[in-house]
């Protein structure tokens, strides 16, 4: 059983930050995340891109904001509980909590902070048969890191900016020896500079453009050898490549947060606005996760509901003693 | 008559991200300020200090953190009256505001956002007679840039952090050509380690240490030639000196904003949490100016508050537009 003072559900942005505020009130964190690493959708979507509205950072690649985040609440010393889904909470006698995950792994604390953003992600996935089977090995649903597909042959498919943005990288920039990009339609919902691009690239013979057409099917011995693409009016063509990257998007569910007993509204956790707690006492929710009346979906929004509920977790630990607000300039930061 | 969509009263880092937040919704700010620069709190009174607790900065000056602030606001062209205090406020037929400074100069709006922090800051200066003849001849009541002192004779006088920091960073740096610190008592308010610092540097003879003194004039032709210290056993020495700082800390008083009309509790004004709107439609209240059930005069909160000010300023404005959030990262920063 791992003991702590916080166990703070999802180690996105905001679920990294309350470990900096916790700490500040000499309180520990302990972080379930069930992907295997933090930074939540910062480092899972869009690790590489910028971020322009962090007070402060005219520019930040998300995933350098998460790297500040770590960095900024190393010395608390988080655990974290990574690649394990929070799947069951259980209040005990005395009023804390019992949260045990995917693996059974089990965190025992007087508060939980629920920091589940979007909840659980899942890519959509085109209705390809075995595809399962090639996952991560040429099949992937997310582009992570460009340089992956240095030299590779790639087929892409999908018909939004996604889609276009990393046909339009991986070509522009020789990343990929060869790109496709396979769409259904024969017009694209993306932005229409990258629409033009696309097309200003498919005649440079940079991208190999295929609308109205699906992947249909993937083949080869332990990876992706070549897809089956299906053409709407010139049937089906086999295309040798290594990769096959469908970007339909992500899908996001609250997951197992909808079964717990908190009071739900748009897929999201209601909340008191004035310390972010739940209908049930003791646990509270920050970040992507909440709504209230005006809620605002951004990563400066989480930070402040992260802080101002802290407040109230340190006054429910600590009934009897008074915290008085202190300035980190004047009293720098004592770590454990 | 400086015509605007927000008039923001402040420009500290509060109001300063208002800006950019305003301009991500295509709102047009002008900001007012008393002092000579943007920055409030950050600029005026702790610029060479680190703050540790803005989110995503394991440590950033505060200084840094203005300029940076200002950067992410450039695209978006605010305009700035500063040396002038927003005296009058007066609402129009038509709901907007005409804002009058001390100097007379005049600005209309459909909103006012106050951002005025703890106020008008003056520094708590001893009952020295004819002390404000000396005023920027050499009686300084804040160090902002130490470099300006290199060199110079300073008396230093008072008994907390400020006097006790500044005496060590001008003495020991060598910044300074002599330090003396005067103080009331015989023991000192600040954290011991200073205190300790300090007496090592006395012992050192880098400081020269007054205590149970106090400086009771000042004197010279045009500037600071030297100060009268009366000591409380020893009686009267005059002393030699470029610069007299007294730092006995900065006292806010709200200024003309607590005759506005708003309603005023603890100096700050109250709000509504869903939109941080004042008892007067179509004026808000950010940052440290603000109180409400568990406020907190953190950076970090001022920043939340402001954007979602805004979202409310903007359907004041546009009663007939949908605002649907968009993310910078997927939109970009359209400047003006
Ligand atoms: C393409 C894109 C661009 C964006 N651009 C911006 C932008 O410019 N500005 C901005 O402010 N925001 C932007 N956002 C939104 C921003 O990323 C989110 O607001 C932010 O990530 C929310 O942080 P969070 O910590 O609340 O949640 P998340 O980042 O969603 O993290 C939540 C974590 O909780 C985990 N989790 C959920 N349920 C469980 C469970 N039961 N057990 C274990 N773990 C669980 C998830 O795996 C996830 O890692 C953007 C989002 C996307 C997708
Ligand atoms: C030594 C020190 C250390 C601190 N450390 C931290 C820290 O570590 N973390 C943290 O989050 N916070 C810290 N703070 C607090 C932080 O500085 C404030 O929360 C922040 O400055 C508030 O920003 P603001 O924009 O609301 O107001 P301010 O920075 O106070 O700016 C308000 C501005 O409004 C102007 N103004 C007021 N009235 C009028 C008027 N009528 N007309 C024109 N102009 C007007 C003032 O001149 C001022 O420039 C610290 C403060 C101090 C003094």
């Amino acid at each position: 059983m791992i003991e702590t003072d916080i166990i703070i559900i999802g180690a996105g942005p905001v679920g990294l930050f309350a470990i900096f505020e916790a700490g500040l009130l000499k309180l520990k964190c302990h972080l379930i995340d069930s992907l295997p690493q933090a930074g939540g959708q910062c480092s899972e979507i869009y690790p590489k891109k910028p971020i322009y509205d962090i007070p402060g950072f005219p520019s930040v690649l998300a995933g350098d904001l998460v790297d500040n985040l770590m960095e900024q609440a190393r010395p608390f010393k988080p655990g974290f509980t990574l690649g394990e889904a929070a799947e069951k909470i259980e209040k005990q006698e005395d009023g804390s909590f019992i949260v045990t995950t995917s693996k059974g792994t089990q965190h025992h604390a007087p508060i939980v902070m629920i920091a589940g953003g979007l909840g659980v992600f899942e890519p959509r996935k085109p209705p390809v048969e075995n595809l399962a089977d090639y996952e991560d090995k040429g099949v992937e649903y997310i582009i992570k890191d460009p340089e992956f597909y240095r030299g590779k042959r790639c087929v892409i498919a999908g018909g939004g900016d996604s889609a276009l943005d990393w046909s339009i990288f991986l070509a522009e920039k020789n990343i990929a020896s060869e790109v496709a990009l396979v769409h259904r339609r024969s017009s694209f919902r993306g932005h229409l500079d990258s629409v033009q691009k696309v097309m200003d690239l498919a005649e440079a013979g940079k991208i190999k453009l295929i609308t109205e057409a699906e992947v249909v099917g993937v083949a080869g011995e332990g990876k992706v050898e070549n897809v089956t693409i299906k053409h709407q009016k010139q049937g089906e063509i086999v295309m040798d490549t290594d990769h096959f990257i469908p970007l339909f998007g992500l899908k996001p569910s609250l997951g197992p947060i909808a079964d717990w007993g908190l009071e739900i509204e748009k897929n999201a956790i209601k909340v008191d606005t004035r310390d972010y707690s739940t209908n049930i006492e003791g646990i509270y929710a920050i970040g992507d996760v909440n709504t209230y009346e005006g809620k605002l979906k951004l990563i400066l929004c989480g930070f402040h509901e992260g802080t101002i509920a802290l407040q109230s977790a340190f006054a429910r630990i600590h009934p009897d003693k008074k915290n008085v607000l202190k300035y980190t300039t004047v009293n720098g930061v004592q770590g454990f």
